[in-house]
């Protein structure tokens, strides 16, 4: 490359020489270590999601994962969970959450990406919940919430969030502690129940 | 506590039982393992960055930190990097930033918190220069900055953002990995020279 040529795509933030210049989905953003949230990755954004290792997708659209996406997954031995919440107002539903949570409280499915369309609504609503999980405050749940939402944010998502009850992911939680340590038992290895885990479903177009 | 104001303050997203509700910082983040951002912490935010570990903060406001944001940082033995930027406009300079990027690579300060008053402006030029530093394209760091900013964004950060030159970086990560390969030495640890590495700053007011 000419020497005039590089500088100007160095100007540009491009890297010439220490690797591609890497493209996060919309809206990506970390969660907690190991756990990210995003909008709808785009084909371009499969290299930078590459850089992540992960080990699981919970995707809550109920659209099919588009093929490229599905080679994507396999390829990379990536599990998906796919809830299929329709992106309209006042869709979400408890029983969703409270499956995506459990999913989310296992360690053994990190690193572990969630996204929707925007990652605005669905996954502000389930990132939401996980927060009151981890005992924040309302107001910094919706403001995180709003964060992502912008001028979307919608209160119908804020007054679920509010209403959710995680006593239910409690009770899941101390089911799991007592499963852990063979209480009623025999087994010593953190199970879930086998017809309370939601499968990892990959649908091709 | 009586069972009906018990069950009132679950409801309210209160937790009775399994410790004392969080409150995160305004504008409060993760941007990487071990590497958050914030606004400025008000003292109930205290009980919360301590769930964090913090081993570093950077803090980039001129302002004193307050008697008490002191007390808290010398009892959990954080280092205190305060680099006194103006939060009035187009005041950002390369110098300031490359020296708080210089602590932001090093793993030994890590945790670490990234604050200034509102967490949108100087904040946001800092992490989106270490994004540059990532090789995240200039989009994506752009669309994090303005999701911290909202409509308080300003153009001449992210002109400065742009124009950042991250090569100076680049050079600052070589000459670590000569040092750290002995290069020109005998030392074999990773080392950096005594005249350019920002000393940890305690102001009291």
């Amino acid at each position: 490359m000419k020497e005039k040529e590089k500088e100007g795509r160095e100007r540009e933030g491009h890297d010439t020489e220490d690797g591609a210049v890497l493209s996060p989905p919309t809206n990506f953003s970390m969660v907690e270590e190991g756990l990210y949230r995003s909008g709808f990755p785009e084909p371009s954004n499969l290299p930078f999601l590459e850089t992540l290792n992960l080990k699981s997708i919970i995707y809550l659209c109920p659209e099919p994962y588009p093929e490229e996406h599905c080679k994507f997954v396999e390829s990379h031995n990536i599990r998906l969970y796919q809830f299929g919440i329709e992106g309209t107002k006042e869709t979400v539903s408890d029983d969703v959450i409270t499956q995506a949570l459990r999913i989310l409280i296992d360690v053994r499915n990190y690193p572990v990406l969630i996204h929707c369309k925007r990652g605005k609504h669905r996954t502000g609503c389930l990132v939401g919940c996980l927060r009151k999980l981890q005992n924040w405050c309302l107001f910094s749940v919706f403001e995180e919430y709003q964060r992502f939402a912008g001028n979307k944010a919608r209160g119908s998502d804020m007054r679920f969030m509010e209403a959710y009850n995680i006593l239910r992911m409690r009770q899941c939680l101390y089911s799991l502690i007592y499963q852990y340590h063979g209480y009623g038992s025999n087994k010593r290895r953190l199970l879930y129940r086998e017809d309370s885990m939601p499968k990892p479903r990959i649908k091709s177009s």
